[in-house]
């Protein structure tokens, strides 16, 4: 950290303008930002905080004016939103974890570390597992038997990966993400209530009452390439075959998946986000914070769901959706709309039907 | 795992057919089932999967005619999703936790491991805890003081139960699952605006607003025999008395039990199922998937709650309900139907008071 | 815990009356309570359970009749619900973690630990770490490098927070409380399907697919004093900023709050609540279980919101709300019953509409 505004921009492939070799100490909001500081003022609603503020340099929108808001050197993206990643990575201090491995820790002797691995204190490594070259094992992390991580991976401390589970190159894991706990799965002797109320729809009041049956988990669960997981998210493992991450999607912290759930490639899936059972979800498909999906259905590529949204039934390709159950967006958007009108239609009817009837009657 | 067509039958009560001794190696998908496989094709739809397979033995449906697939044997159970459940246990290649107590477990010199327990690596056993026969006490598990846990325990890596938890036979629990945090109960020193607008349903403008105080919990969980707990799920001490879990109760990833919850015999929780401070929920009860249940009610028994309902008020034995506020059912559906064609009813309604009101007043 | 009834009701400045020297052994319902406990009846309604109980001691509401019970001795508090916050501090066991410093903790010669820190078995902390006075740093605590931690923490075990977060006094983090993970904010090189869809409401069929870019978290989490943080909840770190809790904010269980989020002092957050990043939160807020915020909004000081409410656009201070999308709570009642009476105003509109209209056409 201690790059030159022309550095800077190199790496973003952005314009620099004004004194360029003007060094920056760290990023910092326009309301903040010191002379030091490269201000981040990405469009122009920013720019009124920008002129009262201290900064000297600033990252702004491509056509800014740069020199009106008292500046001395401005990086100019085409994208200033897809800048911060660039941006971002070259300014990140990281978590400080040491180089190599930790005398603390516990590394089976069947293990594989590749060229570089690091292993962090009280981390444990099980007996067959395989991380790629330059992974970083956080503390406290816990990799089971016969795992494979590709390589530079990074898992942040507490992290959890059950037995068998494939993970593929440049794998992120957030503080206690966890994958490959068993699914859900379970039955009973005779036909459950559940059984029998999805049928229905209705109640259920003499069904027999029986326990429940374990289905074990035979599968474990497969991840791509360039994926992300956050913090405290679980990931089941399938139940005959893998439960199926594809390459860079990215699940936000305490996202669920089922058993058996086949996530397509380039997903985000955000905050809470839970998805049951056997459902399919293809590719390029973002699920707002506290969507839930039903189990046993499929999401088509390219699918938004708004938060909270509650998919209960397939979704085509493409489709932007809101709502519980979840309904296409701009006819969910219009039915919010006509519930706030509810209680002045009834009244409307209400009086509708006095005219109309009780006039039929007089008459 | 090398068992044959007929011991595997044996084992399910199930009938076996055409060349009983075959070995089988491992379960697979219909699409992926080599010669040396166990297909499972547990009912007629995955027929044409199955005869364009590789695969020579199938667990089928009772009345399957089983050699039209090319097999050259299969298992044909009464009730092939129940088979499901002993097949996976034979089959279940565990975690691979090594036997014994492992050297870097800290174990407190006054706990009690009975005959047969094994602690995993880096692993806590608390004072006074006391841990039943044949138990797993997986990796970086921690067990708190005078936790009381049941014979045949298997708790999965990074698990943590606090103090004075009592825990029956047959325990499960998946990595991360949490017992026995303190109950989030705080209280104002003058009523505060929750208990105002609890009344009121209004705002609450001008309440005076105050800090909390905390109200511990000197109760701790007492968890039945034969109960699974989640990734991530995170169950309270009780206030006073203790938080409950019955016999057969299974929770899935993620759900979370508030303080003084009573939860009844063999339910099932799904996934980020949420149930506030105080609940009782009945026995054999299901509730799908993020379904939320306010504080103080009563779940009567046999009660089947779909994906996302949330339940605000008691709820009668055997009722199914869905929806937000939860309603039964068959009402529920009937009611998202007619949301469907509420813009259709503001135009019908409009176009009624037109011909109405207008031709009233054109008299 | 043996305090006499005079000692307890001193502490609480309650009223003591009977044999106030009676030892008090624990707090009990009255249904369990013996002769030795203090059984907990603080309002009317326990009036008859306590009558047929075996207590001798009391918690009763201010005027309560004591005598009536069968009681030797009781404690008659103005405010019964704010009594039990100080009764349960002096009679709360622990959770038996010892002081010192146990040999198994990995210390980083850098860290500084102030007067009469504790630090559990297996914990680890990391460089430039600076620990409050008396703070109590859990078994299998991960606390990251130049954290620095208030006075008088109180990390239960298997907490994380990661580097740089900042947190003042008297802090307490329940089992798997998770700090500090990275922002959930990716970028694609041109504009996505989200951006798209946040202004269309409509269908992205034919929008380009890209892979998403990381915007990694420059900035960390600043933490008032006086927080509690539940188990599973994750906080995340800030994007250039901090994200920050104000003083005296207590979040339940398994509470995400994204990058950027700002919480008010003296906030409630249930169980489950979800907020999105860059959400700003004014003080003296409380939002029940399952509530979720949507991104880049703010909710005014003192807003409650009912369970499961899904708060989607800016709220005014003081509002109660409720519903999905959330509405004022009063509105929001309103509209829940006139959509119970949705299936039947249908029908009468569709005869006001063959009376209207078929009777019209009959002219």
């Amino acid at each position: 950290m201690d790059y030159s505004v022309k550095e800077i921009a190199a790496a973003l492939g952005a314009v620099a303008v004004g004194d360029t070799t003007r060094k920056i100490a760290r990023a910092a909001e326009p309301a903040t930002a010191g002379p030091a500081d490269l201000a981040l003022a990405m469009n122009p609603k920013y720019a009124e905080g920008l002129a009262a503020s201290a900064a000297k340099v600033a990252l702004l929108w491509p056509d800014a004016d740069w020199q009106s808001f008292g500046l001395e050197a401005a990086i100019l993206p085409d994208r200033p939103r897809f800048a911060m990643a660039g941006l971002t990575r070259m300014l990140d201090a990281g978590q400080g974890f040491a180089n190599g491995i930790h005398p603390s820790a516990v590394i089976d002797p069947s293990a594989e570390l590749g060229e570089g691995v690091s292993v962090g204190p009280l981390a444990i490594i099980s007996a067959g597992a395989k991380i790629g070259a330059r992974s970083v094992i956080g503390p406290h992390c816990f990799v089971g038997q016969d795992v494979t991580l590709g390589a530079d991976a990074y898992l942040r401390e507490q992290v959890s990966i059950g037995a068998r589970v494939q993970i593929g190159a440049r794998f992120i894991a957030q503080p206690g993400a966890r994958i490959g706990g068993d699914g859900f799965s379970f039955v009973t002797a005779e036909p459950s209530t559940v059984e029998a109320a999805r049928h229905s729809l209705g109640d259920q009041g003499d069904a027999k009452l029986q326990p429940w049956a374990r289905i074990h988990s035979l599968g474990a669960v497969t991840i791509g390439d360039d994926v992300e997981i956050g913090m405290g998210a679980t990931i089941d493992c399938g139940t005959i075959r893998n439960t199926v991450i594809g390459d860079g999607s990215k699940l936000d912290n305490q996202v669920h998946l089922g058993h058996n759930v086949v996530v397509g490639k380039h997903c985000l899936l955000c905050g809470q986000v839970g998805v049951a059972g056997s459902v399919t979800i293809g590719d390029h498909v973002v699920l707002g914070g506290q969507v839930g999906v039903s189990d046993n259905i499929f999401i088509g590529a390219g699918v938004i769901a708004g938060g909270g949204t509650k998919l209960m039934t397939n979704v085509p390709a493409g489709r932007s959706m809101l709502g519980y159950p979840g309904t296409q967006m701009d006819k969910q958007v219009e039915s919010y709309k006509a519930m706030r009108r509810l209680p002045r239609l009834l009244r409307d009817v209400e009086a509708l039907k006095n005219a109309v009837f009780k006039s039929g009657k007089a008459d």
